[in-house]
């Protein structure tokens, strides 16, 4: 975050023809995308480019989901034909879609927009030990910092977080316990739609979880940077693929030994593994110093992870918008992210980072265009 | 509105390969734009055209405002050199600008982007008599009607309300009042930021208004259409310019005899000429079943004249946005309208308007571009 450009953002807004802080909101998103552009005003954070990480999740076996894992397949299917949601929302805002199979249970065949980086078949049951290795956390991590190099060197200027994984609300209620330090029930909500027993079970697996992986009682990862990798080395490189990038928390093989941090290790355990890739993604956008505007629960989950790793990507994130999945808000306060949207989606996909994509050009492209009172001979207002 | 329509939407809506009810808000604005437009899917509503209407007030006189009034006439000069952000947020969403000048206080050269259509130099002292003739409401508000007849003959498929008119915020808090009952100090807000003792006039010049003009105590307007103009008459006959048109609710000169609605009278006494131009506009796209959105609260309390003119016209409205000024919400509330965007912004302009418009086109692509569950061979949730 560069405070030069912050201040030159901030002293430009107030010059535009309109009344001080008018924008509201948007003014401010403007002025943080110019601190982490390094230069005011920002570009424009446009084209965009959406990426849908999908996997699979071993507590579905819990029965925490009423949908059919193989929905997850399905979905990618739907995807890669044009046919969700989020196609429709993309084509609104010209952004193109990349289907990322990190994790699907199935093995999907190859198709155009289906980059295949699958690191296993689903993670394990969260709920009865470490959903991951730590490898496997890694290995999404690096493939969703590649997905980002990738979707920048075709010409994104902005990255959208989205996902699909039947049960993933699940792993996110989980990781934003093990980061935030709430209660399972506070952080636990209905997903795409589950009755009161199913909701139930869902709390008592996120605390099962928890214990079983050492995570419970109050926020397990400490402030990051503490003990973490350093935060300069992961952002800068994001491909990792080095001695000198986010790779070396990754020192001890299994489930986490001395070297891995204990964000690393929290991932691990209770997260999916689009989660890690997403967080990845968002290491990788904001070592590109390219804006990543993040969906709903799982975004915001990853980015948890995402900020215990290397707590400056959160100067490159916006939170698109907020679901009705209560571990949403508790995760963006935390994060100190104020969502664009807030019209109750629970969908998933992207689709609330994708709605927010034409509010974050509009604040930009305010700093780009707009006359100020001298330039325009508009008077200002009497003190 | 057509239940068929609605109906129809409804049950395509639950089709569609996505959890019933995901979208939130955006599946309630594909419903009702469906059923405003008598088919399902509506027609998704680009391209849009703003109008911004431009109006000074002699309400001014009484120290409400911090802004000269000349600023009025060289914000219109702004907005059609294209400086304003009300243009930068046009470009983003690629929508038509298109001011018109219903009663600025100077007299304006001809200019590409304006139309003349003043009827006024400005209202009188809404606090000292009525702001407005009926015969000049009437005009305004015939004004709007056929601007947007133009606009939509010349191609668009959504409009959008904006205003500029220093003093407005003290005239529209004052007509919410008279729509709603609510009392001045309720009503009144800081507009492009008053500081507590400007406040405190505004909320008296507000009171006085009311009362000089006969509107204080309880909403003074009936229930819309039940004295009032023939709705459909209205409705159906944007031009108003023959003995079948809503010119009959001007059947007795001066400030309102016994042929004037109660309605009419109320947005003649304490309304700018562009409030009632903006009711025009609103009847005229809701005659045309165009969608219109609304900005903030310049729109708001002008739609709830329109509304009290006749209420059908509120299924073709969708709020933009709520501005941060307290009676804005207080129309909505009375509109039965959920505003898409609540960013804290208080500019006016159309500007929040404006960037509702992607969301309301991704809520109508949806029922147009997304596959159901049959189509696409995903499975459905297991009850």
């Amino acid at each position: 975050r560069d405070p030069g450009a912050v201040a030159e953002a901030r002293a430009h807004q107030d010059r535009l023809t309109k009344p001080r802080g008018a924008l509201g909101v948007l003014e401010e998103v403007a002025v943080r995308l110019a601190g982490a552009a390094g230069v005011s005003p920002a570009p424009v954070p446009a084209p965009a480019a959406l990426a849908i990480f999908a996997a699979d999740h071993g507590v579905h076996a819990q029965g925490v989901s009423p949908w059919p894992q193989e929905v997850t397949q399905q979905m990618v299917g739907n995807f890669l034909a044009g046919g969700a949601v989020a196609n429709a929302f993309a084509t609104q805002i010209g952004a193109t879609v990349t289907v990322v199979d990190v994790g699907v249970a199935a093995d999907l065949p190859a198709a155009p927009g289906l980059t295949i980086r699958k690191v296993a078949h689903g993670t394990a049951d969260l709920s009865l030990g470490p959903a991951m290795t730590v490898e496997q956390a890694v290995a999404a991590l690096e493939a969703g910092i590649e997905v980002a190099r990738e979707l920048v060197e075709r010409g994104a200027r902005c990255l959208i977080t989205g996902d699909m994984g039947i049960a993933n609300t699940t792993a996110s209620a989980a990781l934003i316990c093990a980061f935030t330090g709430q209660d399972a029930a506070g952080a636990t909500g209905r997903g795409t739609g589950v009755d009161d027993d199913t909701l139930a079970r869902k709390v008592e697996v996120v605390r099962r979880a928890l214990r079983v992986n050492g995570l419970e009682g109050g926020p397990a990862v400490p402030a990051a940077g503490a003990d973490g990798p350093d935060r300069e080395g992961v952002v800068a490189a994001p491909a990792a693929d080095g001695p000198d990038g986010g790779s070396e928390a990754v020192a001890a093989p299994g489930t986490g030994g001395p070297e891995a941090s204990p964000a690393l290790r929290a991932l691990a355990a209770v997260g999916g593994l689009e989660h890690a890739a997403i967080a990845g993604f968002i290491l990788g956008g904001a070592a590109l110093r390219v804006p990543v505007i993040l969906d709903g629960v799982i975004s915001g989950s990853a980015a948890l992870a995402a900020a215990a790793l290397a707590p400056d990507v959160v100067d490159h994130c916006v939170a698109g918008h907020r679901s009705a999945e209560p571990g949403h808000a508790l995760a963006l306060a935390h994060l100190g992210l104020r969502p664009l949207v807030e019209l109750e989606l629970r969908l998933g996909e992207g689709t609330g980072g994708l709605l927010a994509h034409p509010l974050v050009c509009a604040a930009v492209r305010v700093m780009h265009e707009v006359a100020t009172f001298d330039s325009a001979g508009v008077s200002e207002k009497e003190v």
